[in-house]
């Protein structure tokens, strides 16, 4: 059935114009476009029409857009799903505490079983808070694409591949067979809803042999690759004493970047990687709240956008950080900017925005499906309530969403025409089990 | 009518005992206890009962405390309600072309009617993500003090003093005369839900002559005292040229610190400061959002708290932060110190929420009265729902109050034992005709 949002404030980046000469730059340095009291119409999976005169003779579903912004979907471009199960499992410990003594330990205990309950879990949080599609990288990623496809959400699920031993073969490594099984069985699911990516987990858990296989199985099928990128001082400066390289440099030797890639975190990356990240059209993913939490540090983030890289924004896992709320991520990468360089216009709110949502699509490669409210593209749209007082007075909309807005003011998630949750209720997902589920599933790991 | 709270987790500082040999001082490196299946027993104004047992023959209210957080109100201990007037008007600017261009232009539009509107939308958005009492200091403090009468919140209210000339006499100065009027009207109403505390607005905004005057006033009267102090860089090490003195040192030097008080911001202060601060036992109370936003730094907390310090959280005005989101302050309290210092263990979970109540209110002078959950002590309680996607698991429930909930959790706000909002109701405001009138005044200012 056709959906009519009637009288609402349109809130979109307004240009995802190519700002280098690759296929995958967007300008980050766009501003937010704003259209008051506007009609927009979702016919089929697409935005049909956007305008300020009412489309005559509809029949369909109405929504008041009075009081409300309508925004594109937001979207999560770097997170572990099952991860979940570990929410204020370990916190406040260092790094290797953390992984070693708890993370790890936990993760030996997970199952298919769980894995699904964490992830409907995780899903759901997502949905309520306003993303639309996420990008996750994880292992029981068969069972992550069975949730994801039963849940309406869109996502690029990547099985990341992990291997220390010099002597790699692809074809006989059980993790890149998980990959090419995943990409047979899910890569292209709904026509295109599902995508599946390679990954290579990090720099400092593989070796060039496995950076070369990988990359080239992902050539081959014309997939997109993800990897962990200098995260912490640590990993970043062990591996130039063992490379004699920074981490962004030796994977682009080894031509991981030759394929449409995003890289998370990035936290420790110099000039010279930016420069080569830019080169490469490698969109960098940032995780401004786990970043802070777990102590790495701040990307500089206002060095990749000068630079012309693509900035997306991803909430990591929420064992580090310890929500989904893309709101909370977006306020955060501005205030995280500011801080960093003493500089109050450093992430301006409307950069902040595209981040989350034209960035995010193309850091997807969903460029031109999604990520913005323009006809023809997927009617991927949330609606946020600004009847609330925190919202109130609005003299500037973009400002409201960037520092006001919580996930908890979404009040309806629409993915590709099909709305999937609506005042509180989920319409893909039976909460009530899957919270009571997870709730006895946490109990394992104690 | 008494109230009582069943089968609730009680989770509350476990002591507030001296950690120096001051009054004013509180163990912010202390414990949150966590009790679960507990029932706590409101009668009158105060906590009269908390335990794992029934209590026999109530007749009252009963609230179902079932996978639900009852926990002390928060306090909110820096902040300048009229601003939520200029919520949006003016970010991503350098702090002069704000305050000077944007700010200082609307602040002179404000009358006493719009302050009384915009108050009462502060205290909305206040109440409703959990807020029991703040600390203001601004003008139209009257005004101020009216709003905060009716609405029911607990409140530390101040007059800032600020003045040029070298020339000053307390008793002809205009603002120290409303701030004289205010502790004659208000101070100690409703036995001290109100109370009245001088000012010096800041070092770089005064004099001397100012900062012995007013302290002099305080001291006659008992009045408690507030400054900001060393917010940017700047201002800090402009005081440093002019007195020779940091602004800690020269305001200790003057007798302002003999007077108990609070210090907001303190992002620059060094350890000689800190020492000062620890000595003379004033609380400084961390704006973690308001100076990452304004890029004026990240205060040096994990040092304050080694030397002793009381630290207590604010929110500073919205129009600098843009929320009164107290969940989102102790979030940003954990995460910027561990960033600061690179170590994940710095400002652990459970010092956070200690800032934020217990910590709060001894900035406040109401340690013993308020900020624990104790027999004895005010009822200023407020109930989170924890039968929420984004609160599932709950490992550690204190983990998940600090680094997981959202003020929109809170579904309950009791002050003195007074119910002033449950489930969305606000019983003390008329909702509708604030957010209408916020909008209608906030026209004036574009």
């Amino acid at each position: 059935m056709p959906v009519l949002f009637e009288n609402v404030t349109v809130v979109s980046a307004v240009s995802n114009d190519i700002h280098r000469t690759d296929e995958t730059g967007i300008r980050n340095d766009g501003e937010m476009g704003v259209i008051r009291d506007a009609f927009v119409l979702v016919e089929g999976e697409k935005i049909s029409y956007i305008g300020k005169e009412q489309p005559r003779d509809f029949s369909g579903e109405r929504i008041d857009g009075r009081r409300k912004v309508l925004m594109p979907g937001l979207i999560n471009a770097h997170t572990h799903l099952p991860m979940t199960a570990f929410r204020g499992f370990a916190d406040d410990y260092d790094l290797q505490t953390w992984l070693y003594s708890y993370i790890f330990p936990a993760e030996d205990k997970l199952t298919a079983g769980s894995a699904a309950v964490f992830t409907d879990l995780a899903i759901a949080e997502m949905i309520a808070s306003g993303t639309t599609s996420l990008t996750d990288m994880y292992f029981f990623s068969d069972t992550i694409a069975e949730r994801v496809a039963e849940s309406g959400i869109k996502a690029n699920i990547s099985r990341a591949v992990t291997f220390f031993d010099e002597d790699y073969d692809f074809h006989s490594d059980n993790r890149a067979g998980e990959l090419v099984r995943l990409v047979e069985e899910w890569h292209g699911f709904d026509h295109g809803r599902i995508r599946i990516e390679a990954s290579i987990h990090a720099e400092y858990t593989s070796n060039p042999k496995v950076w070369t296989a990988v990359s080239d199985y992902a050539a081959s099928k014309g997939l997109r690759m993800q990897v962990h990128l200098s995260e912490t001082r640590s990993e970043h400066e062990r591996c130039i004493e063992k490379y004699g390289m920074t981490p962004a440099a030796v994977l682009a030797r080894y031509g991981v970047f030759d394929v449409p890639a995003s890289a998370a975190h990035c936290v420790w990356v110099d000039q010279n990687d930016i420069e080569i990240l830019a080169q490469k059209c490698v969109s960098v993913v940032h995780n401004p709240v786990s970043n802070m939490k777990l102590a790495s540090g701040i990307a500089p983030v206002t060095d990749m956008l000068t630079a012309g890289v693509n900035v997306a924004l991803g909430t990591d896992g929420v064992s580090s950080n310890n929500s989904f709320d893309m709101f909370e991520e977006i306020k955060m990468a501005s205030l995280a900017a500011k801080v960093r360089s003493l500089d109050p216009t450093a992430v301006k709110a409307s950069q902040a925005l595209i981040m989350a949502t034209s960035g995010g699509a193309a850091a997807q490669g969903r460029r031109g499906e999604c990520g913005m409210i323009r006809e023809g593209m997927d009617a991927d749209l949330i609606l946020i309530d600004f009847d609330r007082p925190h919202l109130i007075p609005a003299h500037d909309i973009v400002s409201n969403l960037v520092y006001s807005a919580r996930g908890s003011d979404v009040v309806m998630n629409m993915v590709r025409g099909r709305i999937i949750y609506k005042e509180g209720e989920f319409l893909t997902i039976d909460l009530e089990k899957v919270k009571r589920e997870a709730e006895k599933a946490a109990g394992i790991f104690r």
